[in-house]
């Protein structure tokens, strides 16, 4: 019975997710006979990683796919890359993995020098300070929490808490645990833990019925594309956002629940791929600063090179450099840069178990080294014009399903006419050997590897234009 | 000048946390020499993890210590297990760690096995489901999401959400984001995420300055020790607490905030190891079935076989089995099991994009084939027995320093007069070779590996008892 309620389940979770892959009989199998996990129904099909290699993923029915989502964007050098490969098989490094430590007392004597080599030789303009984390929700937590004792610090003039803040704070209640807010936008991702989902505003699944913090949320601009084509109407638009974040954290600082900081996505991922211009995001930060919150660039998505840049928000060229800068994903670890200035006054305050994994940054260091070996930023920056010049060529050719193609790096998307037909492509594509990921509506967004050459894109552009041309 | 501020760093971070060691000059090197590396005031001391064997913990020094604190009660069966150095070095499982997947959607052909062979085996009694997760904080951040969801899912007869609730979750506003709460206990710890933290309640520096939830927070009973000599007096204190629990949840009722989940730990580890006893936590149970309010019981550091079961709740006898029990620390991944109905009703209510790392289940399964092989669960029950005795022993020889010896298999604890004589105690003992933890406000706490045998129990009692000789 248990194997028929999952055969069930099989069916069920089908109507609401992708339909099966023409080649999925080891799939279905394993699918049906696997009681214990949960979530079934987001399985798009298990994988033989073993046979993996670069940009293809190969599933357990043998089916090889050019892969454009690369696990949710966090694959940085492809499938089983000899360098990692070399990081398992070095004797030195059993340690790490078969002894995690407790970091934040205990670290390993080479932790500062890979910390050295990996993320601080890596670290955004202005950022001397980063602390590592298990995953992306957990390190933009710990940046809010980072912000919410800045911004407490500065207002008690850096003296120490009052017996009435010290009493409270184990109650939860105010002063000790302070009506503080973090201004978010509309459309924004930026975790699913409780205090990162009150600035989560992309989909309704991630937020109903999780309780939730009276923030204040702002309009992200709504662009249109090719933004050079659109440079008047989109700064009007762009204008009308940063009114509207000002009036808000005014708002809220009269409703006595100040904004201690204000975080954004260089682009919008899973909110649909919204760009915004340099312009728009020196402005934010110049208001950040003039009404004393803290500014925090969550690049858990942007970050580790996809867009051209090591972080997106180094096109922006700001002058007066981000507060906090959150990563997760292709950088394999999780965690936080920032700024000398918002370290906490005492130890413990910012603090876990495990704070990260040095295993991971292992990887990490590896990962950099064949960046910096094989250029690969140039390279992402040829392979992504590539991209979207392809992508405008589909858009003009088709352009009753395809429109706003946009992008930086090989970081790019393109929205079709529907959710039903974004779907229908996607499914079709990857019955030819293409799997893409999709987000906001219905955009399809392309998060390839920073391996993923030109000839990539051609085979990439191949198998859209054939699902296209044969799309009813 | 970075060398020097670093070097005032270690000067002023000592007055904070512990006074250094007698050999630790490669430490005090390697700390002034860390730039970059945050929270540097909590750090101990740098270990040379490829030294270190079985019990025995090497700093960057060569001081060899007896580990009766384990990483934060996190390593299972001791430093460079030779089963795990064996996982590492098994071809088949190199895929596993260079490609990590995001599992919720791409699992590996093998991850249903591998749950099966890991985490299903040890599932305690009526849990059919588990989700791995990155750590603990995340573990229950995501139970409470769970109970969240179900418990709105019966609130509404489990019709689809109102066209009201669709629109309000997006901005954080009720009934989308429901007033709903979880009731925790003072002296709690479950994480320090922002939805966990509003049920932590153990240390100011854990809460002060971050904003929180209304929530309610019953009272733990203060039992006194050793347990069968105050059976009378404790069973009252716990009838109080127990009285105090139906009132909340009645009052959080009345405020329009109902008690969606109540969460508690086995043991109230950072709390300052408080017990309570079998008959208290079946009656909880009874009172969380009675008011319709899931019960969740963190076992993130009671579980993995340290109390002599493998899941401390497993000493209750619960005829009624909880809702959900979350893990992690000595499980290798983090993550909580939970009974079929409080399964999501859709996909992507309960995701993000790693979900748990399947190297570590490669890990855990070793770590249960030596539990189960080495008898390691019978083997704590001994050394615990001999523990406690021997704490017995050392309080009654030295009534004015230590008191209230407590314990479950090896997870014991004893009180020192206060937190003065309990740090000079430990940092004592550490010099002679032990090193040990603390929790609450001047207690010792023993958290050794599940491989820990009577020898070491002796080895660590004769420490303790050459510190206390020479205590003044």
């Amino acid at each position: 019975t248990q194997k028929l309620i999952f055969a069930e389940n099989v069916l069920r979770s089908f109507k609401m997710s992708m339909s099966l892959f023409i080649h999925q009989n080891r799939f279905v199998e394993i699918y049906c006979l696997s009681p214990g996990l949960q979530n079934v129904g987001a399985i798009h099909f298990f994988c033989n990683y073993e046979e993996s290699r670069g940009n293809y993923l190969v599933d357990v029915d043998g089916n090889r796919m050019l892969d454009v989502y690369t696990q949710i964007s966090s694959i940085p050098i492809g499938y089983n890359h000899p360098a990692l490969m070399k990081v398992m098989t070095n004797p030195n490094n059993v340690s790490a993995f078969v002894n995690r430590p407790a970091l934040g007392i205990l670290p390993p004597e080479n932790f500062p020098d890979k910390l050295i080599e990996s993320l601080l030789s890596i670290a955004p303009s202005g950022m001397t300070r980063v602390q590592t984390m298990a995953c992306g929700s957990c390190s933009n937590e710990n940046a809010f929490k980072t912000m919410f004792i800045w911004y407490r610090n500065k207002e008690r003039g850096y003296a120490n808490p009052s017996e009435q803040e010290v009493g409270t704070c184990m109650i939860n209640q105010s002063p000790g645990c302070p009506d503080l807010s973090i201004l978010s936008f509309m459309g924004a991702f930026h975790g699913r833990t409780l205090g990162c989902l009150a600035t989560t505003h992309s989909k309704v699944i991630h937020k109903l019925d999780i309780p939730s913090f009276d923030w204040p949320i702002a309009p992200f601009p709504k662009l249109q594309y090719p933004l050079e084509e659109f440079v008047r109407e989109n700064a009007q638009e762009e204008a009308r956002c940063l009114e509207e974040v000002e009036d808000l954290i005014v708002k809220w600082r009269q409703k006595g629940k100040p904004v201690a900081g204000i975080v954004i996505e260089p682009i919008q991922a899973e909110g649909g791929d919204n760009h915004a211009s340099p312009d728009f995001f020196i402005k934010l930060r110049n208001i950040a600063r003039k009404h004393g919150c803290a500014f925090h660039v969550d690049e858990v998505q942007t970050g580790g090179g996809t867009t051209g840049k090591f972080w997106a928000h180094e096109h922006w060229g700001l002058d007066d450099p981000a507060d906090v800068v959150s990563f997760s994903k292709k950088l394999l670890t999780g965690g936080y840069y920032h700024r000398d200035e918002l370290q906490p006054d005492k130890p413990y305050r910012i603090f876990n178990t495990w704070m990260g994994d040095p295993s991971k940054n292992l990887f990490l260091s590896e990962v950099l080294n064949v960046i910096r070996r094989e250029n690969l930023l140039e390279e992402v920056t040829r392979s992504g014009k590539a991209l979207l010049q392809g992508l405008y060529a589909l858009q003009t050719q088709y352009p009753h399903i395809l429109s706003r193609a946009r992008g930086q790096g090989t970081f790019c998307a393109i929205d079709a006419c529907n959710d039903a037909t974004r779907d229908s492509i996607m499914i079709k594509a990857r019955n030819k050997g293409l799997f893409m990921g999709s987000c906001g509506e219905k955009t399809i967004r392309f998060r390839p590897t920073l391996v993923f050459k030109e000839y990539h894109v051609h085979q990439l552009l191949n198998i859209l234009n054939d699902v296209l041309a044969e799309h009813k």
